[in-house]
């Protein structure tokens, strides 16, 4: 079912070029070093459970286009906040999705399926509903054997190193289990201390005391706050951590004097910031976490701009992370020039920035990272990890920051079985674009061939320091 | 004079799938479903004037290109708003036209008329000042023959149905026409509601009051203001209407309370709504037209983004609608949350958004109609229906939104002879696109076959409930 | 080691369609109607320095790129505004240079280098660290000839014409010195008043009086100081000027009354502007500077969007023009409408319109210059003068304000050597894009050639009146 030139240029020349560089990144151990798989899958290695479960209930790029055309989540299977009753049946809730699968015509989605289905359980077909039942039968079939668990997909998927994504209040139990259990699988955790730098989210007092408890110090007064972070993220790093991981509504950053940073933290402990001083709080907090990257030399990254559950029926119903996360426009050169004065001109320090803001790659992004040792471009990210989104990264970035401002590839999933579709996406546009170059005489082909294994290898461990 | 293989892919493999994918939509019946022909063409069906009347004078596109390089309007018959004296003599300005016709090179204009010229009035050389004098002779000659009067045309063109836009003070009495001649032309009106829902449009409290007389009501209480747009509504769709269409400036909706929009209303009424309460007015009438929308299914449709005759001196020497309406940024996510909060879960409902900005295909509304079930996307409009702009829809949207978001193709012209240009440009870019995806391995041959006609026929009729 | 074909459509017809018609414009002359090169040395004809600073220490794409990878400025030896030390061995910075060579792969810079390298120097290997000594030696030996000194490259690189750019505060003594030598090369000089027309331009009084004294009027009061602009604009017209330049923060521009304008002139010169004053002052001096070109015939250049000096760090240590100069957001629908009120319609007036934000091409400008008489579009510019950035901008523009309403290619550079590659690569990229239309169907070869040759030579000579 999969076409072994799918993405490669058309033109018969290019092609070839295309052609020869994928071979010498096809067969790369995959470097995951953004993502959000579940740790306790590598901890217990418990078998996947049905393929509803496996591919639709939890995947908010299937789900909410389901949802655009009027399937209601529930009959998915989308847990609801009541605990009220959804859909149960995995087959059920398979053939309403085979039944639908035209919808995902053209999208990336559409090529991670095809590919899982076709590489992970050696599925040949076209998924329908004329297929749906073989489809649920042999996959279900699979996922009851040994070869299909966590370790050993894994395994399978030639994974070097695995970062998951851990709240800064999490015990790490997991990882210190997969640690102690002997396994020789890598995967690392990275420090995301959305819940307690954010003012605004739930809870924030309780979790500043939380924080003060697992790091064994007083975190409501400033400086035994600032201690607790440094603390957190040894901690975090003697489980693997490289780098910090930070998901605010906008790119902003402050450098705001240690007063008045002390000030809007109290404030913040009372639960009396304004919005404004919450955003500034979370602002000053980024050029903070940079600092402590000077110290530990954790990476910062930085993913602005999603308006975050953009549907309140959606959010009351059914919870966060379901498919409503809509991209705004987001401004960087204003909005980091805080942090980049305190600390851009560092080369020892690591900050990638993300977007999802596709104007901003050229406009600011690429001038920025193309400019300031400290800065580097993340790879295009969620809605544009995709053919035309990667295609278009590449057009609108290389020539002003190069391929060496990049940092290759993240996979940023949750969807266990897509990891390997999604690196031989990135891998073959990037290829694609290479062939382009070195096709029409911007580039040798030499060059173009170190440059594929910078962009699908070497330059992810190097970034992140893996 | 027109390339048979216009527009597609110049790679012989996939060129070849697209001219397979085109033979099955070439000859589809015309759906347009958005569009600015008079009904009085089709009522009346008196030959079009002569060929400057018919290409040149009323058409926008062409007259504001010659003016961006000197020429007069005046010069182009372009009529005065104080009734002074312009270039009344058809061929002077055929003349002056096609002496400048190298301006148009490379834009849609060109392809239109160059189609125009060749597949309905059989014209085979280029226009240019030497041809000038023959193509003008023979258009005139051809616009005195029955064949060539409007409903001969509207056969011709192989128009299944095609949608006018009527304010909702139009009497209909054309469409009344239409309909009393037993002529078998499917024509519709559309409900656009402007003059009625704008406070600062002219001489609102008079409209205001006509509407209630057309509608036998009281539309100065906010009740019988409601009541009187459902009245009218049904009157419309009595004449086919299948839908609304709204163009504010932005794409601002609101969601306020009754007592918000009846005190907002009434202060219209007297004429003392500050610019942000109009703005806040027709932002909330967006919100009630979609609740009406539930109850009667008129589709909406919302055209925001121009600044509306930007040139002071154009509109004070030759009024709206002359070529300087121009694009501004828009913002969707916020601007569209208070109606999608209110009804944007509805899959029973059709809310169509077009836009002028192009940066929020990818980055706003394909995201938006890629989860609200109520929320499609109109096709590449006005500036963007061009070959270069549908290929950056469709590139920008797929990914995201998928084809089935989307709703086909509005030609939403004025221009009678350019619908069947327009329609089979659109048809070749997406068969292009199509091709392309096709050839790269993203998408089999026959779901291509299934998606162009869905994007040449089916959704446009089904979007539409035409 | 150029590849003759580079830039040019993969496929083969259209291919063989882009040489055909680079083949009508690749020995063109070249007129250079706006950019940053020396008139100094053209005056003197002195040998230039070393290889590094001929190609690395003044090159801000350069030296940024290296910079963005954490080598130091001192270490490329550009200059400290405290005049501390920083690398004088031109050979250890060609080195460091040509080690991190790699860096500039898919950049334009790369295009420009190797282009410089091989039809300037006659080089035909990569650039290197293996190869860097014998480049240093090679260049080093070719710029103590004759035939390499200023002057002879110039008649080499067949510049039909040159314009410079010179402060309005400027005597114009090297443009004088070269009218006085007798040589043949067409050097003119630019009017740039930036320094005299914005308030928060360091010692703007003393600037306005040494302006006065310039022309010799009292440039202290609003008349003397708009007498003084007419005077010193007739002065750079004797030097060849056919253009002034305005390179602001924002596109703003504003039409005040008289008294309105000259209190904030009065409040200027007594440096007591807010920055919102300021701002409204360099907007109406704009429309000022168009006024006086309906005059003087001089094109306005408008130059918007760049966040200058964006690093505190590096403006501190090295001053302005360093890299650091980030593009941002730009409005110009808003931004243009007070000045193209007063002048806009006026066809015997030309604004040539600038942009560093992308998204402006197809949105805003390419309307409003498809409307607007005066107003025409600059080149793609700075980030964008590059084979992505030009494809994009005739894809965007193209469409909407056709060929006609933009003015050929500026390459707007201070680096004397990269002339004939920046201007062969717009060449090209033109040429490409042509060839792509007659290959689809759009465009007749004839016309494309026409075309070729107004986008290589013409446009540019009519639109800057050279």
């Amino acid at each position: 079912m999969l076409n072994e030139d799918r993405l490669f240029p058309l033109e018969s020349r290019s092609r070839g070029i295309a052609r020869a560089l994928y071979d010498k990144v096809r067969h790369l151990p995959i470097v995951s070093p953004h993502g959000h798989t579940d740790p306790k899958w590598y901890a217990l290695n418990e078998p996947f459970p049905d393929p509803a479960q496996l591919f639709v209930t939890p995947d908010h790029y299937v789900f909410r286009m389901l949802c655009s055309q009027g399937i209601a989540l529930t009959d998915l299977g989308v847990p609801r906040v009541d605990g009220g009753p959804t859909e149960e049946d995995g087959r059920k809730i398979w053939r309403l999705f085979a039944r639908n699968y035209h919808l995902f015509r053209g999208t990336p989605s559409r090529l991670w399926l095809d590919h899982s289905f076709e590489a992970v359980f050696g599925l040949r077909e076209r998924l329908s509903a004329k297929t749906a039942d073989h489809f649920y039968d042999h996959i279900s079939e699979c996922l009851g054997k040994p070869e299909f668990r966590p370790r050993a997909l894994f395994e399978r998927f030639n994974i070097e190193v695995i970062a998951t994504t851990e709240s800064a209040l999490d015990d790490l139990r997991w990882h210190d289990m997969i640690r102690r259990s002997g396994w020789k699988g890598r995967v690392v955790t990275a420090y995301r201390p959305d819940s307690v730098v954010d003012p605004e989210f739930e809870n924030f007092r309780e979790n500043i005391e939380r924080f003060g408890e697992l790091a064994g110090t007083d975190a409501t007064s400033w400086h035994g706050y600032l201690e607790a972070h440094r603390i957190r993220r040894a901690f975090f790093k003697n489980y693997g951590a490289t780098s910090s991981d930070h998901g605010h509504a906008t790119a902003r950053t402050e450098n705001l004097s240690e007063a008045e940073a002390a000030s809007l933290f109290a404030k913040a402990l009372a639960g009396r910031c304004s919005a404004e001083e919450a955003d500034a709080f979370r602002g000053h907090m980024l050029t903070e976490m940079a600092r402590m990257s000077l110290e530990d030399g954790l990476v910062l990254q930085i993913h602005p701009g999603s308006w975050r559950n953009h549907s309140v029926e959606v959010l009351r119903r059914h919870g966060r992370d379901k498919g409503f996360d809509i991209p705004t426009r987001t401004d960087y050169v204003r909005a980091l020039k805080p942090l980049l004065d305190a600390v851009g001109m560092r080369p020892e320090l690591t900050v990638i920035a993300f977007t999802l803001d596709e104007t901003s790659y050229s406009r600011e992004l690429a001038p920025l990272a193309g400019a300031y040792p400290a800065l580097k471009l993340g790879p295009a990210w969620w809605f544009f990890d995709s053919a035309e989104g990667m295609r278009r990264y590449r057009e609108l970035t290389t020539e002003t920051a190069g391929f060496y401002n990049t940092v290759g590839f993240n996979d940023d999933t949750r969807a266990f079985c897509s990891i390997p579709a999604r690196h031989d996406v990135a891998r073959r546009v990037d290829c694609a674009y290479l062939a382009t170059l070195v096709a029409d005489g911007r580039l040798d082909e030499d060059e173009a061939g170190e440059v594929a294994i910078d962009l699908a290898y070497r330059l992810a461990k190097q970034a992140y320091r893996l």
